[in-house]
């Protein structure tokens, strides 16, 4: 019966081991990697998880929210997982939003660092190459997630375990599979491996036309960075380079808008 | 000879009323529509306005980004606008930005909120109905104007002067016609007019799939609130309710998202 966790010590302090840690967690990349854990906030977004079994190690309510959540916690908590009352104070403080639910937690990361054997035969996959806004990263995510690709490989791109990049996932990334820190020529042998066709997402007027592609035996689509789009090494070693074609005098389209009209485009045919 | 006024007075006072006036127009929706003007900051989006010959009024230059940009001022700005320049502490006074570039803008609204006989046969138009967030409104017009949509109305949602809305369109709003705080009901009987068929985007797996639609003559393809979608009123009173089949347990794609597909798929048979 976890509900006697409620009566149990509060924590209070900032000072607190588990709360420093917690902040470590949420702003430096090299503690989130040396660790192997990264944190959530979000009662929909920690339910979610949970529900996926990703590996959430401790979680953290106020008790406002410990009260709010106790059948959900009574029904998707085992022993595994410490659970830690906070006062308000503390939600606060390790927040990231204006308004906290006050829910967080801490969970493992998972191990696809390793890309070599793990790709389907036939799949659809967007690799995020240098793709540095975590915004975007996650919109990206959750969008290939509700189109049904593959998976989402990082490249060279920002850390899927920024908090930032796993709030805008909205929980996606514990539904889909997600590659991370992958090695460009590494992937490029898996890839050849089992004969997927890459494409290059590019700007430029003269390639082909995301329409005219042929994904009928699925790919793996390369998205670059914001401002400097793919690297021209990357582009070279694509089977095929593809566009949005655009209307006269724009801009090109955000990079997130852009991933998700090419991964529609992937998925289109079915 | 405008470089003249580079030796001529530098605002330094906040409470110079230009200034304090700029940052009403900033700030307050009921200023911009009382006076009909709103404000844009940043080079590229002002020059690119200046060459859409948008109704500016007032330019203010840090005396950095006045001596920078001589070369664009000199050959894009005529007699009716005003220059002026202003110390580096109130270019950050008057920036939403963390680093500003020193360029601000002050332009009058354009006319269309009257949409009576001004829509194509056959056009192709986006309608956002009570949709709030500003950078989705801003994704959506740039989107739109990428993808060569001949228009972007705005129904009950957030106002597109909205310096946010503003900054994300990147000079879209000056290029794509934007008709702004459009009375649904004569939306309804404009579109009937010109027998523009009317599409609401719903998430109901129910529906029809997008990819099924029938663009071959335009539409207003509707797209709705963030979090509770289009009113049930709209979507009876549109044609066809249309749909983006999603992967079984996915929370909905996001709004501009949601709208860059859709408008890619009106688009997208040429």
């Amino acid at each position: 019966m976890k509900n006697n966790i409620f009566f149990d010590e509060v924590i209070e302090s900032k000072n607190n081991p588990k709360i420093k840690f917690y902040k470590k967690l949420m702003n430096s990349k090299k503690v989130r990697y040396g660790y192997q854990l990264f944190v959530l906030e979000g009662s929909r977004l920690i339910f979610d998880a949970l529900k996926s079994k990703a590996p959430i190690t401790q979680l953290y309510f106020t008790q406002t929210a410990f009260e709010k959540y106790s059948i959900d916690i009574e029904n998707l908590i085992d022993d595994s997982i410490k659970i830690n009352v906070i006062s308000d104070e503390i939600g606060r403080h390790i927040s990231s939003t204006e308004n906290t639910q006050g829910v967080f937690a801490q969970c493992g990361f998972s191990d696809n660092s390793q890309i070599a054997g793990k790709l389907k035969t036939n799949g659809k996959y967007a690799v995020l190459h240098k793709l540095q806004d975590p915004g975007n990263a996650g919109v990206i995510i959750r969008t290939a997630d509700a189109l049904g690709l593959d998976g989402v490989i990082f490249c060279e791109s920002c850390d899927v375990y920024n908090p930032k990049v796993v709030r805008a996932t909205m929980g996606s990334m514990f539904r889909i599979p997600i590659f991370r820190d992958v090695d460009a020529e590494e992937l490029f042998i898996a890839l050849s491996d089992i004969g997927l066709k890459t494409f290059a997402a590019v700007v430029n007027p003269d390639s082909c036309d995301v329409k005219k592609a042929d994904f009928s035996h699925g790919g793996a689509v390369f998205i670059g960075n914001e401002g400097n789009g793919l690297d021209s090494e990357i582009t070279a070693m694509c089977s095929q380079n593809i566009t949005i074609k655009m209307n006269g005098n724009t801009e090109s389209i955000n990079a997130a808008m852009a991933a998700g009209i090419i991964m529609w485009e992937l998925m289109r045919s079915g």
